[in-house]
């Protein structure tokens, strides 16, 4: 487990229109003003815990060891859900117990989880609706200041987590889904080198199309400008994941597609 | 009056798609590199003065002591309307003088409020359209700098402050209004604990009710989650007002409510 | 050419909503976690290397000495396209070499251009669709580590520059377009004070209006202000350009005005 170091990164479906956002970063930089923020995004959909975890396990990687990542996708804060902090080799996560850090527990090879129970390290507020400045923002904020995680509560194992999403071979078919759509319009799917790989040992063939609805798409170019002007075709992008694009253009829009759209390796 | 520390945040309704916000910030960084830049949100209604102030009164308590907060909107730039820099006990606040700092001048127990007339703080542009890039920019800077509150002109006191907008008792209701619809469309109501408080001394009983146009509605909840499905429900929000909300839904859409329409306690 | 210092902007075409920007900052801070970074925009529309290039333009001046500026609306990404550093008096500019630094090229009194060939400054990444992330950002995080433009590549002096936008005189009326609209509905030209200038010496007179399709506007105003209410009115805008511009409204919608139309000064 690294120390903390006075970088923390938000994550957060609170938009960035209301005082939601720089309530939060207040009270980051009134208990510790030499914390340096980093949004992530505030645009993840209102109460969207599948697409913040997808999120956060896009680019979490990159940042220094002792970064502390603040998810707050919270559509039952208040309740009695409880509040998590992770603590890995590398970094220190906080956030609801609602499976938004499903992949970090999935992809992380040591991971301490602990239900923040201190009540030291909760803002005395109004009301019960905004864990994201009144607990997650402090507590991360006193993390930085060298507080142990131990001090934040007792560690658990029986943290929730989101369903298993794999894509799986079925009748020589590898069927996935659609999970996101990206601000160019690119399609991308939960099949990644891996799965095509198992595609291959369990066919002992190579595969030949990508089936979305009555659509196929064949071949994978090598960047998006290798494509032909107008039609749809297939790129594996830049998190590994086979995606569906067109060249200059916005696949999802030209093509209908959408989010949880079955798709089909064959 | 605090020492002004090189943590600045800005406030305006100059959207996030033009040149305005990062000329600013290019601007207070080319005086002085150190400063680290806030953004409390650049998406307030285009010229929308109480937008701004209400939105700054939610969050700016939470920052440092000597924080520069920047509010720059301005639809009367390039007239005579004047710039001020007002200290108080824990912050340094600049904006125009147009009512958009109001409720600092309510809240807080000790205001100085200058006009600011020296020209030296001014950047020689183009045109007199910019002042956020060519006099608050520059002014919050040279703060953050050591300069002091009183170098940049005299004391005034007759600044712009808005009109009163606290709910009133009429025979025996707390007549008040919507005042904001957050990016959850939740709706945000003027009536605080306070003027409940008031409600109950009046009218001697507890109120039993908010009606707003054609609906009523009863009880308040503690957090979100505990709302029932699909329908519009009461709570105290993270800043103490009295706010509709459908659970995981858009009360302000589902219901039609609209900023500025009444409300009555009943 | 000066030192970088760790402060290092950044404009790009890839929206708000997904990984592609943290990610970049998450690899900037990996290899630096000094690095302070300024977003100068993330909303310039999808493959729009002219927007950027005015964009750029627009604010870049103001930053200090040493500020790394990266560029990151490369619609060939992938391709054999080169990415470019380039060294100014006071300045670092990355960005693919696909005429998103033209106004550079074109205003600084000294450019070194280097094609960014050493492959230690390259992420090892899957896919070849993401040079932001891959190439970009740990290219300028390691400028402002001390490396050398010198070890990055060879000088070229081949690099792409957009064609020439000029207004231009014909038959007695100054010929030019709608270049930019911007957040308020402001319309603003390619005609500047130089122009104007020219205008004068080669007619010999004043100029008296700006003829845009069927509307002729007359005299200019000193602050939006001024204008009359309804009305579109012309100023010279806060970057010396000729700005069509309604008082409080949206001048490009009431007018339907669009970029890329013409305009002519009378």
């Amino acid at each position: 487990m690294p120390s903390a170091i006075s970088l923390v990164t938000l994550l957060t479906d609170f938009g960035e229109t209301d005082y939601f956002v720089p309530s939060m970063k207040g009270v980051l930089l009134g208990i510790n003003p030499q914390i340096r923020i980093v949004d992530l995004s505030h645009r993840v959909p209102p109460h969207g815990i599948e697409q913040a975890a997808f999120f956060l396990k896009s680019c979490y990687e990159y940042y220094p060891d002792g970064t502390v990542h603040v998810v707050v996708v919270d559509p039952d804060v208040g309740s009695g859900r409880r509040a998590l902090l992770v603590s890995t080799t590398r970094y220190f996560f906080l956030a609801p117990d609602n499976g938004v850090l499903s992949y970090i527990f999935k992809n992380e090879a040591s991971v301490e989880v602990r239900a923040i129970e201190n009540k030291q390290y909760r803002l005395d507020s109004a009301g019960a609706t905004f864990d994201g400045r009144d607990l997650f923002a402090p507590s991360a904020a006193w993390l930085t200041k060298g507080q142990s995680p131990g001090s934040y509560g007792r560690l658990i194992s029986d943290y929730v987590t989101l369903p298993d999403d794999h894509p799986k071979m079925n009748n020589q078919v590898l069927q996935g889904r659609i999970m996101y759509i990206d601000h160019f319009g690119n399609v991308i799917t939960n099949i990644t080198a891996t799965e095509m790989e198992t595609f291959r040992s369990v066919t002992k063939k190579e595969w030949t199309g990508l089936t979305v609805g009555e659509m196929t798409m064949k071949g994978v170019k090598g960047f998006y400008g290798e494509g032909a002007t107008g039609l749809p075709e297939l790129i594996i992008n830049s998190n590994g994941h086979l995606e569906i694009f067109i060249k200059q253009g916005r696949a999802a829009d030209r093509c209908g597609f959408q989010v949880g759209q079955k798709v089909e390796l064959i």
